[in-house]
């Protein structure tokens, strides 16, 4: 996606070797044009998959995942994180590990939304070590449902969290991977090492 | 909105006389389709007043907003809730009180997304006491900004934040306004009175 990489290499902030701000078109200020050029690479990608519904965490992860949605005319239902474990027996829930914040959090989805009828992919706006996605991919295990695989804004192709998606089975696209952060500088992944 | 009516009438819960739930089409589960219809309807509604920004607060606002922002073509900036106060010098920051959960709430902005250039719409899922809008409102008085006026998708007219925002001067538009909910029954206000 080149509209993606090009944003990315003119206005992320790399504020030390490992976080990357893109507040600017992605996590506070977003672009909706750019969103919309997203869910359209999306379904491109997994068209062909049968898809009933997308997935993803709030906050940062909605926006991609509304207009991935909106290509495939199916519901987004996006996973509420709290801090503590729910006894409401009519969600499915889950503990995820935020490296970045040195905590543990849960992520729940009501049983209502997501059944063993649904064909499910996962949408996030990163991937860094993988623990939200495989947070994801456990209530769609607890609703009996398919995990059809999983689309990522911006891989951190530093990070191990790709290599680990890809040994437990999952299909993951990327639009955009970030090999190295360095001095302030960004290196992104050319696309036809994205295809391999 | 005759479609956002149907689907308040067909799928929303009434949890009191209070309280709607709306999880499976707008806070938990949301109709990429509908929302798409929802941010046509409000740039028909504001088309004339050269918005440059729309403005929500996370989390349930940022599907209707962004899918405003997509049809005036701008950048949508969502308000982020903390706690706290924070000592950041580049937010914008206040208070905002919330009825339902009983407690005060800070929301902020970067300076970088909010300056005295933009005229700003803002969008919210639900006007009940307007003091999100208000909180709003006022990050967009901090930053010099023009406020051009409040889309919302479903006014409860039963509570007195609408006429605490007319009464303040600001341009409201409601998609759906509830005049009462009784004994499990939603009682939508018709298309007439809304254009009054």
């Amino acid at each position: 996606m080149y509209l993606l990489k090009k944003m990315i290499l003119e206005q992320g902030i790399v504020v030390n070797n490992d976080v990357l701000k893109v507040d600017s078109f992605l996590n506070h200020c977003i672009d909706p044009v750019l969103m919309q050029e997203i869910g359209k690479e999306f379904f491109q990608r997994f068209k062909n998959e049968k898809i009933t519904k997308v997935l993803t965490v709030e906050t940062s992860g909605i926006a991609p995942a509304l207009f991935t949605g909106l290509e495939f005319k199916v519901p987004v239902v996006f996973a509420k994180k709290s801090g503590a474990l729910n006894l409401d027996k009519d969600v499915f829930e889950t503990s995820i590990h935020s490296f970045t914040k040195q905590k543990d959090y849960m992520i729940k989805v009501s049983k209502k939304y997501l059944t063993s009828d649904d064909v499910v992919l996962i949408i996030d706006d990163f991937l860094a070590n993988g623990q939200a996605v495989i947070g994801m991919s456990e209530l769609i295990s607890m609703a009996g449902a398919k995990l059809a695989g999983v689309g990522i804004v911006i891989e951190k192709g530093f990070q191990d969290g790709g290599a680990l998606l890809h040994e437990m089975g999952m299909r993951v696209e990327s639009l955009a991977i970030i090999d190295k952060m360095s001095q302030g500088k960004i290196f992104i992944r050319n696309e036809e090492e994205n295809k391999k």
